[in-house]
């Protein structure tokens, strides 16, 4: 099957094996699958890619967190005596893999997903990817280093304090946490189930958003007013102090606060006290009780010990058998603390699109993890802890390195505002090619770092409704009307040509805008298209003066779209601009003698005089 | 002050005052203002009503359940070692006095708000309105029955797992339970705070639907896709089987569901279990924990008793010690147990529009609720329990009677859906008049039975975004494609007529469909307003055919609405029916001579022959 051997997956397989050798870390999986398996599964998807089979991840390896099922490979959470066998992926696993993903193994974890650090495991502390001597941050740590050795394209992780951001931080790699719950957490071990989210690291944004529009579905619906886009100069919100940052990391993290604000943001410090009450709520507060309802009846029946069979890290079981402990009453005492945090947290950030946050606020060695293994741990949760908590969405992006650490930042957003989390992170990302490790076999799905990788906010792909508008005048981007759609959360989809069937007209507006309106004899005319969510384009309609109209529009491929027409007194009293093809274009072309309605059957226009006003 | 002395609230007080002395129930009031107080506070409503004030309650009565807060009263809980006197309202209080309601009195409870049966208070049992051997229903007994009697015209209830509608059964009176949050729990002593809900009832659905878009607020913001209205053919579930319900409430239970039918509801029988399992882990699970948290810490420092100094009830105090002793973790397993049972409830309702319930299952006496406090209390919430705790809307109205027992319904819809709710209890709401202890000074405000007290739900007072949308053809009323709205859950909001500046045309479409344009020879159309969320307008648009259009209509009373108009092409292609005025109106009027575009400006129209085609 000469297909199979060189296809896509195949050749990114045997690349693979070959760096997984090379690489020599051991530590990042708990199972690796065999080379003969991974080359049978690699022919499937070959030949199926090959016979026109749509698979859009297809030639992406992929690494998944051992606290999520994988068909056939035992999940351990990294505890030996936890293991069990799935019959079945995890709904996120399910469908990236039907998408083409290949999985390459399960990899290692803070046991449990107890832990920021990576080290907190029986199959061994996992290193960071260039100084072995440091940590590789975790709980994801094994998914993490793997993505940034090259040796996956993309890693599923799973985050509750941070697991998904903090390894990413360390690392240099981007980690995507969702929304709580856009992602099925079907299939995974809980940590505490109510802040669990399953996530996604990749070396580049836009792999990662590739994968989380095919990973996330309508575990928990979007909103009918969903935001698809930052708008053009975005309001973003920083900590007005950095606890736990050396001085150097916080240099930099004004640094890049001025990169930032080049690029046309809007950046201001706030108040942060309520951000990192709620962080100590965490650790310090009864809702690590939710890590006992996790785990706890396992501990209860093993005896446990980190020499013992079941194979339980001693932190970890310290953290949980003292998390049995705390009455409901604590518990639900602080859930209502909680919530008045976020209120407090919630105000603070009101008229701000986003808030930006360093992602670790340092680089620990493994010998300093190990001499204070609470607190260092605390510590690097810093920027993280909240998050979940206050129901947020974060994109953990790199950007750049300071004291020779990789420095990372994070945009956390408001819940269902990832589109915009994911715009402004694009601003940030600063990602170096990808290692030599990495053969290439995928280097076209990673569009250059900075760009989007497709046309649409990834929460299109996984279920989001929105609507296509088409504009032709005023509301083009960077006309003087575009802001209103950027205020509804719209997103520019690009340039569009309706089909030939519509006229133009200049109306005598303020700003000036052009009119249109269905004819038998019309004309191709230029256009952009935006997306906006169903209650954007109502409260746009609504908001709609005299004499604009909007409705089915038809395009130039055959699609049609909502879009502007005018009313017949101001198509009337407009000047015939139908030559101009665009309204941006050259307004030099001397307009056609006037031929409105001249389609309409047997109804004749005998004259035309009122066009030169505007 | 002759004002102040013949004003509505004043006359109001005069008859409440001699009204209570009559009832002599002094078991439902735990504070009875004086009359002094309440004849000045009713001059001052009276003066400001007649100077001019927007005081849409004046003249209205309001009891006030003592677990939350009414500034100088008091907040007992109906537990006098727990009262503390609050300097200020009540957010829900307060919303309903700012709009000139006037507070008559606080009232008694079971404890803390812990029962269904208005037994469990230091400060007496209530009893049944009618029959007071029998129990009022609780936990908001005195708000109950102080309505039942006429003694006040609305009361503020709380509801955790029934206390808002249990009693509203029995005392056959209305109550609505909303939305979780969308009325404010600030200033209200917790019963399960994650559960808690602030209450209205009235005797007739019409003026608690005006009480509520009062005491509502935004603190839980409604969606962009609220639906605002039943469709006109409503699918109603109802459970299969009927626990707890006597052989006489259950055949009343199935005439009330065929008179339902009758009114044009498509009633389904549908496996309870789900809901049923629910009710059963609040009774007997941890979630009971909440209320621990809610009032534990009084309790731990008062050594209470019946008879001591703190005045708590012996069964009360039970339930709360005992909710103590929960750990935290079994307490978040059962949190994780609801969600799957709300997961299963939900999709046995899915096609639904509500689910339709007895409101109480049976009315006990008092002598039966003593020898079992524990037991009848349970029964008592099968058909309210699971409301909260799936964050469910709910609305009990009167529904006739049994066995001597008045008989309820309660309509239960889902979270957000409380338009729905209110519309199809208005099918089955049978109040009688109201008692001749009542004067009528405020009958103006209650509109008859089945009858909507004003012209839009209740969520629109309340904060919800709508827009209006005029229509003038097909999409009326009965009309062919009225569907599509109602689909979308638009709220049929009367007849309008445009200003005199459109002219229509017969469009050869299937359905007919007549095409609008504006023209300055134009006349008043008559049309219907609709009311629809954002995101509904949104999604009605983006699946607008060719040649129709939406924009910005201007009605005979020169307010706007979003409102459709036909294409160019079309509207030169249809027969101008513009003299019709009506659509649906006198069909055999001769059509004009055709002046489409007449009045644009130079632009004049040689002649027509196209229209005859449809």
């Amino acid at each position: 099957m000469s297909t199979n051997s060189t296809g896509k997956a195949t050749r990114r397989v045997q690349a693979a094996l070959a760096a997984v050798e090379a690489a020599d870390r051991p530590e990042i999986w708990i199972t690796l699958r065999s080379g003969e398996d991974l080359l049978a599964e690699a022919g499937t998807i070959d030949a199926a890619a090959a016979g026109g089979a749509d698979l859009p991840l297809a030639g992406l390896l992929l690494a998944v967190k051992n606290n999520v099922d994988v068909a056939g490979i035992p999940t351990t959470a990294a505890c030996p005596g936890f293991a069990y066998t799935p019959e079945k992926d995890a709904e996120a696993v399910a469908r990236l893999r039907a998408a083409g993903a290949l999985v390459l193994g399960a990899t290692n974890l803070d046991q449990f997903a107890t832990g920021l650090v990576g080290t907190r495991s029986p199959y061994g502390a996992v290193r960071d990817s260039r100084r072995p001597e440091y940590i590789s941050g975790g709980s994801s740590s094994g998914s993490a280093v793997a993505v940034a050795l090259g040796l996956v394209d993309i890693a599923i992780g799973t985050d509750t304090a941070g697991s998904g951001r903090v390894p990413a931080g360390l690392q240099g790699i981007v980690g995507i946490k969702a929304t709580l719950n856009v992602v099925s957490t079907a299939g995974v071990v809980p940590a505490c189930r109510s802040w669990d989210a399953v996530t996604i690291f990749a070396r580049h944004l836009s792999t990662a958003e590739l994968a989380m529009g095919v990973m996330a579905g309508n575990s928990r619906p979007w909103p009918a007013d969903i935001r698809l886009a930052a708008p053009e100069r975005p309001r973003v919100a920083y900590p007005a102090t950095l606890p736990a940052l050396p001085e150097a990391w916080a240099a930099e993290f004004h640094h890049q606060i001025d990169r930032l604000r080049d690029t046309g943001v809007d950046a201001q410090a706030i108040e942060f006290d309520a951000f990192l009450d709620a962080a100590r709520l965490l650790y310090d507060g009864a809702l690590v009780a939710e890590r006992h309802a996790a785990v706890g009846a396992f501990l209860e029946k093993n005896d446990g010990g980190a020499g013992g069979p079941a194979g339980i890290d001693p932190t970890v079981e310290g953290i949980i058998r003292a998390a049995g402990t705390v009455p409901a009453h604590r518990y639900i005492a602080d859930t209502a603390r909680l919530e008045a945090l976020k209120g407090k947290a919630m105000t603070g950030l009101e008229g701000f699109d986003a808030l930006l946050v360093p992602t670790a606020p340092f680089h620990p060695t493994l010998a300093e993890v190990a001499a204070d293994p609470v607190g260092v741990n605390s510590l690097m949760g810093t920027y993280t802890n909240f998050c979940n908590l206050f129901d947020l969405c974060a994109v953990a992006v790199p950007a750049g390195e300071v004291d020779g650490a990789q420095f990372g930042l994070t945009v956390v957003g408001r819940t269902f505002d990832d589109a915009l989390a994911a715009d402004i992170a694009r601003r940030i990302e600063t990602t170096p090619a990808p290692p030599a490790l990495f053969d290439g076999a995928v280097a076209h799905l990673e569009a250059a770092p900075g760009q989007p990788s497709s046309s649409a906010p990834w929460p299109l792909a996984a279920g989001a409704t929105a609507v296509p508008l088409v504009v032709v005048g005023a509301h083009r981007k960077g006309q003087p009307l575009a802001p209103q759609l950027e205020e509804l959360g719209a997103f520019w989809d690009g340039p569009v040509r309706t089909a030939a069937r519509y006229r133009m007209v200049a109306l005598d507006t303020v700003p000036a805008k052009p009119g249109v309106y269905r004819s038998d004899d019309g004309a191709e005319l230029v256009g952009e298209r935006w997306l906006l969510s169903p209650a954007a384009l109502g409260t746009f309609l609504a908001s709609l003066p005299e004499p604009m109209l909007l409705g089915s529009v038809q395009l130039s491929d055959g699609s049609t779209a909502v879009g502007f027409a005018c009313d017949a007194v101001a198509a009337a009293g407009g000047k015939d601009i139908t030559a101009w093809g665009d309204w941006l274009a050259d307004r030099n072309v001397e307009p056609k003698p006037r031929t409105v309605w001249r389609d309409l059957g047997e109804v004749a226009l005998a004259g035309f005089s009122r066009g030169e006003r505007g």
